[in-house]
């Protein structure tokens, strides 16, 4: 299987075209659009929200992983084996919480260039075709990185405190795994302070809380309305752990 | 095949979530995401699209339908087979429609629990692996219940005077099948009553008409304009045939 | 693989009704959705749209292209077969330019009609199935067009000094190849003019420019911004080269 987990939008033509590439390139793999809307041009919270989104998901899939403003620049390309499962994308912190998380890990540099790579689309000319190749039992197309090598995010915190993403439904995953709060732990954000809930259905319609969301992390919502609406919250916003 | 129909929204990693379960468990099935913005937290009204939609659909797929605002509390996980399909979701209502418009219906309170279950996303932790072992050829996991058994929505109309979707053309569909409105009947909705038009290219750019959409209800459009726009529309809102 | 090409929208339900009937008739391969949010009820755009985003993609494969504002009148179903690649869609103008830049080209007006066949849908009931059996190794079910038989759009300029799509980064690609353009050209646009750039990266935050797009097209953007947003650009929007 092939997750594709991206910044591109689900409008548009660019998810398309990996799928296309992978669809030629990796005959009788399933390719799952695992999430489109990653934060654009942000690694560092796509990191933290890619780490707790492939964590349910069962293991043994190729990750194909790209959001990539560097694209075209100096940035190394990467491959990484963690946790049971491969990843394919840019050196940019972007895979650098999967690895920190997983108790095994190697790296490669991909060295191997397709005919035709495009300045501004290494993600259907050159993450994609090597995910495909991964996905076929091939090794991956590089060089072993050796393990001293620092990825780029090895310096960063293990969980984050900042707004990752707002889903459709106006709730508002941070980046901080609700297993690591202390159980009575409040969140402060946007100068509101909320409490904890475990399910939608404990609140009157409209409060604002923060509960564990269904890939573990804390996540601000209201019961049938859009906390992020009401709060103003955006992908990027400061949060604060207030553990009294 | 295993046809996807929920509330989860296109954006957002909910339904990539669903199929990743889904390749994993059920290999070599194709999974189509029939419609992932069903009328949110309405399984009512979600419940006569979800009839309609199905309809002119190939027979023999597996349906997982999940529009469950009641989620982690009491109502029962259900698996239905009805009309040559099997269906899986919450028993709230939202199979009300397919159930009774099909001659044959047995219907069972799924029993299995997995290991992992979390409070808000039954979809991807229990509805999607029933859905797989259903896709194999395996029987329900649960207990058959009995033909008297009154499934929520059983008192619910044949059809529903509401509109149920809009479209991202502006097309805002009724829960009326039309081939049951008589030949000359008109709609009334938001102040204003619309007559019937076989084809769009029939009226004046701009108009406001009802038609017999691909799917088989009733819908409200204007010829190359938003007719939601135009008049006002959005799911839940009332709407009175005129059969004079 | 079969490519579906659409102004259906992401939202909503008409793509996966392909996708289900694709699902059905061609068991085992596999359906990439390639764009669905194609210039609406635009034909034109649409075309040059298509011819450059299936150029870098894997030859092979069948298009399924369903822009079809006239859907129900008298315009024809038709097949092509052009550059090694199967297309199946209304004869309005949609595949004149993949026509046009295909060294073979031979077409068939479909005559085959589905049991079932409704008034506005036949991207689904008619489109689909003729995908399905190309896909499946079956020859057109149709008549072979004589070599002389004008096809709509064959008058047609070879590129469009249009905006043609605008997508969710807010980049507006126009129907402008720009390998055709002369490497100084500059492009006046909504009473900007605007120089090439080769990458993002070599512009201030926030400039507007315009480069090759990965799929070859002339593309107005603006470093980590939305340059639609910034100058007013919408499809349909006229587009002028300076080449001096």
């Amino acid at each position: 299987m092939i997750l594709v987990f991206t910044d591109f939008g689900r409008r548009g033509p660019y998810v398309g075209q990996v799928e296309a590439v992978l669809a030629e390139a990796a005959p009788g793999v399933p390719v799952v659009e695992l999430l489109s809307d990653a934060p654009a041009f942000d690694p560092r919270a796509s990191a933290y929200l890619l780490a707790a989104l492939v964590e349910p998901l069962p293991a043994g899939a190729v990750v194909l992983a790209v959001v990539d403003p560097g694209v075209g620049g100096p940035r190394r390309p990467m491959v990484l084996r963690a946790g049971g499962r491969w990843y394919v994308g840019p050196d940019n912190g972007l895979l650098a919480l999967v690895a920190r998380r997983a108790g095994d890990v190697s790296a490669w540099e991909i060295t191997w260039r397709p005919e035709r790579l495009s300045a501004t689309f290494h993600g259907r000319d050159l993450f994609a075709p090597v995910a495909a190749r991964l996905a076929r039992g091939e090794p991956p197309p590089g060089e072993p990185l050796p393990p001293g090598d620092g990825l780029v995010g090895a310096d960063w915190p293990d969980d984050l405190a900042e707004i990752v993403y707002v889903d459709g439904y106006g709730n508002a995953a941070t980046g901080l795994r609700a297993g690591r709060l202390a159980a009575g732990a409040r969140l402060e954000v946007a100068g509101r302070i909320l409490g904890r809930a475990r399910r939608f259905g404990e609140r009157p319609e409209g409060e604002a809380f923060w509960y564990e969301n269904s890939y573990g992390l804390a996540e601000i919502a209201a019961n049938r309305a859009s906390a992020a609406a009401a709060l103003g919250l955006a992908p990027g916003q400061a949060v604060r752990v207030l553990d009294d």
